[in-house]
């Protein structure tokens, strides 16, 4: 108990997304013992900003009688954030808890899916008409600024955006000057349905604290600020982290065992069918190895030297993917300095492998089959790091998920049958 | 020549990081041609945007002349982007252009390593002394507003940080009112050699725009703002996701050829390295190899499952470290949980194996010779999948680079060792 309350002492001077990040490397027992320790009213701002399913495990170990009580502060941003978390039944008591005006919000998010800029709005705006001036917007600002803004949004009498004018330039100018006078030049404007990571990377680089967002017919929706930008983003990234392991980035550090093992299984199956696929394709040389045991001994040479060779081209493609620079007009070119990059690698690296099973196993011949074998597969694997995640691009599949499996798979294969193939010609 | 006129105007309207991204899609003569189209005053810009490696190719290929009108307006943060890239003269040269603030600036910030918040700093800031009042504010705020600034600074005589003030507080109070009754409680004041990631984190985080940093005796060296924060972190972000494959987030899309295969040989000689290691291990079987050939068909997956599933225990522990969320307080219940992850996963998967395998060969005793290989090796794999990035980080290597060439290295050996082991065992 002494303990415990040193630890809540402490976490009373840490923002939110600090005492979130603590509660996730706990393991379940101690994270329930304190989150049911913290004080009532921090409750929902850090379980907002964890992550799902860490977070799950305190929702599950919440009663259902103290939901209401939790949710007296409740935003239509919030609960956007936790309903995939939420049974439903939970969802519709939170729904309950808002206002009029945010449930209007809520249902217009949910309106947009969740790679969608318009599932993630913040709608506390300065807004003002057209024809506006001076004296209207400091009379706003005074009144109250919201987090994250720094310009007051100019919209026409439907409603539809027109223009942004900077806070600052309203503070330097007279009070009689009309708005529209002080309007910024070439601010981005998104739409609703965006792909939320590049808006997100928009309002980074805009300079601005938040872009406006309107729909199709130009009406303003609300604005996607910095924070939200930043918070989507640094998501991106760390889904593509995870991905390279086949987990998402929910994955809890302390997740039950059980769920755990069933997340990570489905991963596990597909690399043991493409294992077996080439092992399979091993069988069929089995009479080459049973002769030639050195073919066994040096397998994983040729198949893990492709491996490296074609990941670095896949994951140098995979993020060109997902920064918009690679495209079809550079693809062929791409192909072609990746393949020159795979022809030196792969004559430099064939010949020391070559030279060291010459002297291991004191046979000329079998040095000749795995430098050409070594030689075929890094080139082989150069292509497939190209044209994989290409065309999984192109069918909307993740590459930065299947992208690896398929591609070692491919080197797998094309390593094993070229140098059991090659012996199997000049060893025998 | 029409078509890069129309790609011209295009770029126009684009913004500094936009035309970099372009510029780094582009192969390396479409890439400097449209450089030297580029208009001269956004030259320096769209610079300081690009990678590394990428922007290195238009900085060799700038001429020495042409230096002195690109730093025309050099900043002493445009210089500190640039200077890695720059050779020594052309550094000293962009450094004469700079006025005697911006030299001090500039000197200021490399006293910092390039992982430090205090190398990263923006110096333009609104700053009063702590006697002063909202009048003094206003008069402040009415000249000029740098980008991404919410508040307004208030340091002691000695030019030690005190507090900070809101502009927003600041419009909408009485003239008279000193500033101090205006500060903002439990703001965030980062030190100058803060570690730059988690400082970002902590700027992106904070609902500020900027967040003061100051010196080891308290004084103000300047602001790191949200934009700066955002892109220290989407670099961190890019550097694990490039690590993984052992290159660095600088790689270029079209690096010269000998360049981009000199950057992944080392990745492949490492990898070599191990790979012949586990070669030696399994040729301390050949006898066995030589009568059960079936041993060498099924070999990759039993090096295969350990790998994936050692992968993806790391991959959580990487990011939990990264994270701060891996301690030595809960290390022992994190290994528990992935050993028993890995048991689970272990016994289905080593059954389901064991079985294709007596189907395939139709030999019980092979069936169970895989069937205990697999539940040790990925077993072991939870084992090094936490151990590994552990160590590692204790001894300050990034265990995002380090970590999967050992993991594999382990999984591989012990996999190995354990089937062919078994075998020798039970089937000679």
């Amino acid at each position: 108990p002494d303990d415990s309350a040193t630890i809540l002492s402490a976490l009373a001077s840490q923002d939110d997304t600090a005492v979130a990040t603590l509660l996730e490397s706990l393991p379940v027992e101690h994270r329930i013992k304190l989150w049911q320790d913290l004080p009532r009213d921090r409750k929902l701002d850090v379980l907002v900003e964890m992550r799902s399913d860490p977070r799950e495990i305190l929702i599950d170990a919440t009663a259902e009688t103290d939901w209401v009580a939790l949710f007296s502060d409740i935003e239509a941003e919030d609960l956007l954030e936790l309903m995939d978390s939420l049974p439903n039944r939970i969802v519709h008591l939170a729904y309950a808890e808002l206002d009029a005006q945010q449930q209007r919000f809520f249902r217009a998010a949910t309106q947009f899916d969740d790679d969608e800029v318009g599932h993630w709005l913040t709608h506390d705006l300065l807004v003002l008409p057209l024809n506006a001036k001076v004296r209207d917007g400091l009379r706003l600002i005074r009144r109250n600024v919201p987090r994250h803004c720094d310009t007051i949004f100019l919209v026409n009498r439907s409603g539809q955006f027109s223009a942004a004018v900077r806070l600052t330039q309203i503070f330097g100018s007279p009070e009689h000057v009309p708005l529209v006078e002080l309007i910024e030049d070439n601010m981005t404007v998104l739409k609703g349905n965006d792909e939320s990571t590049n808006a997100s990377l928009q309002v980074q680089r805009s300079g601005y604290a938040a872009l406006p967002v309107v729909d199709d017919s130009n009406k303003l929706l609300g604005r996607l600020d910095i924070t939200s930008a930043s918070e989507l983003i640094n998501e991106f990234y760390e889904r593509q982290v995870m991905a390279t392991a086949g987990m998402d980035e929910d994955e809890d550090l302390f997740s039950p065992v059980a769920k755990s093992a069933r997340n990570r299984a489905l991963w596990l199956g597909i690399n043991l069918l493409t294992a077996f696929l080439a092992s399979w394709f091993i069988g069929l040389f089995e009479a080459t190895l049973q002769q030639v045991v050195a073919l066994a001994v040096l397998m994983p040479v040729v198949a893990s030297m492709g491996g490296i060779a074609g990941s670095q081209t896949l994951t140098l493609i995979v993020r060109g993917l997902a920064l918009g620079q690679v495209s079809p007009a550079n693809r062929k070119a791409l192909m072609i300095k990746e393949l020159k990059v795979g022809g030196v690698n792969g004559v430099i690296w064939a010949v020391v492998i070559g030279v060291v099973a010459y002297f291991w196993f004191t046979d000329a011949l079998l040095g000749m089959v795995i430098c050409l074998a070594i030689l075929f597969n890094i080139v082989a694997a150069a292509l497939a790091g190209v044209l994989v995640p290409v065309m999984l691009d192109k069918f909307k599949i993740d590459p930065a998920l299947s992208g690896s499996v398929i591609l070692t798979t491919v080197t797998d294969i094309v390593g094993f049958v070229a140098f059991l193939g090659l012996g199997t010609l000049f060893l025998l």
